[in-house]
């Protein structure tokens, strides 16, 4: 077994949308595999990472962190982003690196984090956001869907927001803070937690839709809620407008 | 003759990365190509367009203007871009569709357009803005680039940034309004004027850059428009950092 001497952890920005999700897997291009990759021939040696999150197929990135262990840390800590972003794809930036405690677990060790979900209301889709927004051209009552994310805060159990298939032990979370913004024709939903469930962001963020077009009282979030039913909860919004912005630890 | 009754004037946004320009040409995708193609498509005959401008390759618009004479205005005029954005690649998008008088012609009428120029002065090129935007990630003394805009407004010869080779009778043209924006690591010079000379806001803005970066003085501005000679000004900044937002009537 190798002795670990160098734990280092980066800060990446990503487009997703040309890879199938982050997690390295057979017959399709993952971001994990294109990072490997590039870690293992700045190192000269095979590099695995460990990520804090394994987002989906279409998902983004403002701010994943990952950990590795070189065997010997042999380019000075301020040069990695530059050597290794002089050979990964443009879609894929490192911003940030840091050599941390060999303890450290970039998905254990996580605190919280915070995603976005950005929705374009234009009556047509942008053409510079088509790939990082979910296209929503009708009238939202933000008022309404902010009233019912006032629900969501602090600790439950969030069945009713996870996917099927799902076999997390337990599925309560804390979540920390949520609210919406809005920049022009595009509204942007912010959620941090201590954890999320499987599609439990993109669950939410149909359902609060939903209470934004006034199919649903933003009260009934809470019953929801408290239902813990999936079943009650609206539609799990498609994969290309979420993004992860920050990982706290 | 085809005897002309109805001219339709509409207005575009495109993201110009994957095609070569506008203007319809040999061997390569145009905009224009694909914009005829899909209007012969839906009024079942051939058209052909005018457009305000013809945009080079990897130049973005948000309001391209462009105009055609259909033999039957058999689709209602407010239906017009629903119809054609389900048959547009998604990249182009229909934003607004009026029927103008028989005569209006959307590039000898514009009376004037604007365009922006977006920089990206983060440490390392956002992923998410990588298509739309040069990244210069060096300090800019924007004050100084604003001092050195300043000297643009109103009617000059603007000799000194026009490339070589345009073969234009006059090379006077009044700069309406031209002034830089900061929004984050974002920053955006727009300017507008009656017209444009070839690669002429790419050059000023390869020009500003070097404002910027303290290698001209802002008052060398004026003395570079005054000598009329393009080797005193700095280099032609990238097309994909260049967007024509909005032309006026």
């Amino acid at each position: 077994m190798k002795e670990i001497l160098t734990n280092i952890k980066l800060t990446l920005s990503y487009d997703g949308t040309n890879y199938h999700g982050f997690q390295r897997q057979k017959n399709a291009l993952a971001i994990q595999e294109v990072i490997e990759s590039c870690l293992s021939k700045i190192y000269n040696e095979e590099i695995r990472i460990t990520a804090s999150s394994r987002t989906d197929a279409g998902v983004h990135a403002r701010g994943q962190t990952i950990n590795y262990y070189p065997t010997f840390h042999n380019i000075p800590e301020k040069r990695i982003p530059y050597a290794l972003n002089s050979v990964l794809p443009e879609d894929i930036r490192v911003l940030e690196s840091e050599v941390v405690p060999i303890k450290f677990h970039s998905r254990h060790d996580a605190q919280s984090k915070v995603y976005s979900y950005t929705i374009d209301r234009g009556r047509f889709h942008s053409v510079f956001w088509r790939l990082y927004s979910y296209h929503m051209p009708f009238s939202l009552d933000i008022k309404a869907m902010q009233e019912g994310t006032q629900y969501l805060q602090g600790r439950h159990d969030l069945s009713s927001f996870c996917a099927a298939g799902s076999n997390v032990i337990s599925k309560e979370r804390e979540i920390k803070m949520a609210y919406w913004s809005e920049e022009g024709d595009l509204i942007r939903f912010y959620i941090e937690a201590d954890g999320f469930l499987y599609n439990m962001i993109r669950i939410i963020t149909g359902t609060l839709i939903e209470v934004g077009r006034q199919k649903i009282a933003p009260r009934r979030m809470l019953e929801i809620l408290e239902a813990r039913d999936r079943r009650l909860a609206g539609p799990t919004a498609p994969a290309n407008g979420l993004c992860l912005e920050k990982v706290s630890y």
